[in-house]
């Protein structure tokens, strides 16, 4: 595909639509909008402008006249996407919504709301605490992570086992087609046949079929109690093979997350936590809540006793705020942490069946002795979602890293696809795992892709250079 | 659109692919698969033939061979359907799936299940049920409707407000392209971003983009207790107006179906029910289910006394299974009940946001004395689905009848739409909606939907005449 240079002439109606102060040429800042939160060295594209419009309207004229020119449009949340899915692989414009970030509507009798894609995540949640709701979806960067980039993602996160994934709280949409039309797609129902489900088909598009501009998201009663549980076991074996057994005890856990030592000792190291996990291979960390506070305590009990009973070392409760959020602290910052012991690495985010957990670990292993990297591995064990990273050890030079790498990925993907298995189950695939969809995707699930996508953008100027080889020539 | 005919060489073939038993000729026979639960008179169509593939391999050859001869390919599950879907408006194949009815496989290390698309629902949980678990689709004709008629509508039902519908148990399906390709989409994954969201693009597209074959389909606990209770009240809008106020009350029921006088009525009448309802103007049917039974009998309570504090004249509580099959008796024969007194009738579908609930009873009532016919009306009241029913007077003329009802549901939907609704909630568009389409839908929704059909059927031959107007030329 032959994209056009970004002419004066366009850049001026660009600063008309959006105003002067929402277009950016300065370098540091395109430099800044150039990567997400993947290895900058592998990924980084520059745009030729960065806008930040404050509008549907906006958007929307700003597409059409990309669409007109043939002008490649990255769409971008918070760039704290794990998949390079808002790095403007072709140059030309970086969209941002960041200014798109208005609450429009609370509807308490519906229990909805309406907000803008350039909402902070976490920021709807302090907005309706009060009134005793909640928005379930929950990726672990929600402190910055945007709404617009949950849903282009379909973003999953600590508690997908009891609440699901983002896609479940998404009524409706307000969507700029590629030929830049404005349309509002759901609405606030429990239940809708009216047509194709197209708001599904846009959540986890990746911003390849147009730009999410709001959404309708639906609230829940917010849970108010909650304990967690930290299971320390011996061996990596053990605390993995524990979760089937949990999964499989109707106790709905909200969240259960692996963490192995290199992944938790990095990040205690990185946050000055002391605890103390001496003996300690694995740990599982377990959430249950809910608004009865006995039944949480109670199938919170049955849980520890689990653990234990399976051959836990030591299991803490946290039944306070305090402790609880020291606890997510470990697991919240082992990401960070592993970048600070190695910038250069691969956050992978494989899913497997649940049955197939166990099974993973020894691949990890496996595949870390044949390529001589270190694999620290933790996530999302309950949904069969694990962050596998491969860590470039600092002593090793980029261009052996290079070389090692894509074999290491290969490799892994093998296994995971051999366990029933897909390449991500909530970061995306982006720029960074494009080149491996060929190998793990069947030819017609490609071509039924490719169709839509050619189908609702023919000039192929949404986000190019993502997921799949859209652009190329066949 | 210009389908071919139906030659006897193509027939032939068929007969090669799918056994010589298993094409179908017989006009008797052809006749019974020319319509669904709709109104025969109004929509029937004939079929060429009705052929019954036994494999995915047979579905698939005989869509290439109709897609090469450009035969149109009706898919038919149980025929329980409510907006047409099944009918064959162009004649052709009627492609029937009820021979494809095996379990695959039963998986429970996953809890899931794989299934062909022609089993009868009901049926899959009558083979899970003693090991504990429970598929939680649920429509009201799950005694003979099929998975893969559900799967087709997205069918909706009668515990959807705490389960949800059809597309939250369904991770994967087997599916033959328009083209005849066959391909595995999902997998047994808690969640899976690895590409687009194909599966939830397909569930409710009525057959439109290819066909099902099987699916594997997301088991849960079956929950162990289940308390119904009746509840009594002298006005239809004492009734619905209970239904936001239970929903707020963060209670979780299963089901708050609403039953009108006249619906219950003719069911009791049907059933030969003697339940007493003299001062009775409507009626709420609401199930508490759950795995803990006191925390079930604390909430049934607490609805039963909301209900009378809200004005409930009676509110009978059903803890016994032989209670409650006869008051979800009352619910679920109302249709059939109403088709004994008028065969010719518009069974509606609409949905509205849970707010707006008890605003859609003034509304049929407007609409019903403008335009001088009754409609009943009960459904999913706690999903804001209610199924109003124009019903023809036995002493109407057909003719008389055929001028009003185009224009009373004109009227009902422009209202539905006006309360932020839509023409259908879990029946579907099928034939006997299309052409409201246009007045509801914008005009860039039907292209982004058009726009697909076009890419994954180019010569149009999956169930045809359905939804949206995609054989006519523009």
């Amino acid at each position: 595909m032959n994209y056009n240079p970004l002419t004066s002439e366009l850049l001026e109606t660009l600063r008309q639509i959006v105003g002067e102060r929402n277009v950016v040429l300065d370098e540091a800042m395109r430099e800044t909008y150039s990567h997400d939160e993947t290895s900058k060295d592998e990924y980084a594209h520059m745009s030729d402008v960065v806008i930040f419009p404050q509008s549907t309207d906006a958007v929307a004229r700003v597409v059409r006249l990309a669409n007109e020119a043939h002008i490649p449009i990255t769409p971008r949340g918070a760039g704290s996407g794990l998949s390079g899915g808002a790095i403007p692989v072709y140059g030309g414009i970086v969209l941002s919504l960041e200014k798109m970030n208005k609450v429009r509507e609370i509807d308490y009798d519906n229990l909805t709301m309406t907000v803008e894609a350039g909402i902070v995540t976490n920021e709807i949640n302090s907005l309706i605490k009060e009134k005793g709701l909640f928005y379930a979806g929950y990726p672990m960067s929600l402190e910055t992570c945007t709404l617009g980039g949950n849903i282009a993602e379909n973003a999953g996160g600590g508690k997908a086992i009891k609440y699901g994934v983002t896609s479940r709280y998404i009524l409706g949409l307000e969507f700029v087609t590629p030929r830049g039309e404005i349309v509002w797609l759901g609405g606030k129902l429990a239940k809708d046949v009216t047509g194709y489900d197209l708001v599904h088909l846009i959540i986890g598009s990746e911003g390849t079929l147009g730009i999410v501009t709001a959404a309708i998201i639906r609230l829940i009663a917010l849970p108010t109690a909650k304990t967690d549980l930290l299971a320390l076991f011996k061996t990596p074996e053990a605390a993995i093979s524990c979760v089937p057994k949990i999964l499989a005890k109707d106790l709905t856990p909200t969240s259960i997350e692996f963490m192995d030592r290199q992944s938790f000792a990095a990040s205690c190291t990185y946050l000055n936590e002391g605890l103390s996990y001496a003996e300690c291979g694995a740990m599982l960390l377990i959430e249950m809540d809910g608004r009865d506070a006995s039944t949480v305590e109670r199938e919170a009990e049955a849980v520890g006793d689990l653990c234990t009973e399976l051959g836990a070392i030591e299991v803490y409760v946290a039944d306070n705020r305090t402790t609880q959020d020291r606890l997510w602290a470990i697991r919240r910052n082992i990401a960070e942490a592993l970048k600070v012991y190695s910038p250069v690495q691969s956050l992978e985010d494989i899913v497997v069946p649940p049955a197939s957990i166990p099974l993973v670990l020894p691949e990890l292993d496996r595949i870390s002795r044949k390529f001589g990297i270190a694999i620290p591995c933790y996530g999302h064990a309950g949904d069969g979602n694990l962050h596998a990273t491969l860590v470039k050890d600092p002593s090793m030079s980029f261009e052996a890293w290079q070389k090692v790498e894509p074999e290491a990925l290969l490799a892994l993907y093998d296994a995971t696809s051999h366990l029933g298995g897909k390449i991500s189950g909530e970061h995306g695939i982006g720029l960074k795992r494009k080149s491996y969809m060929y190998r793990f995707m069947s030819p017609v699930e490609q071509m039924l892709i490719k169709s839509i996508k050619q189908a609702w953008d023919p000039n192929l100027i949404m986000n190019p250079g993502k997921m799949l080889d859209f652009e190329t020539q066949e």
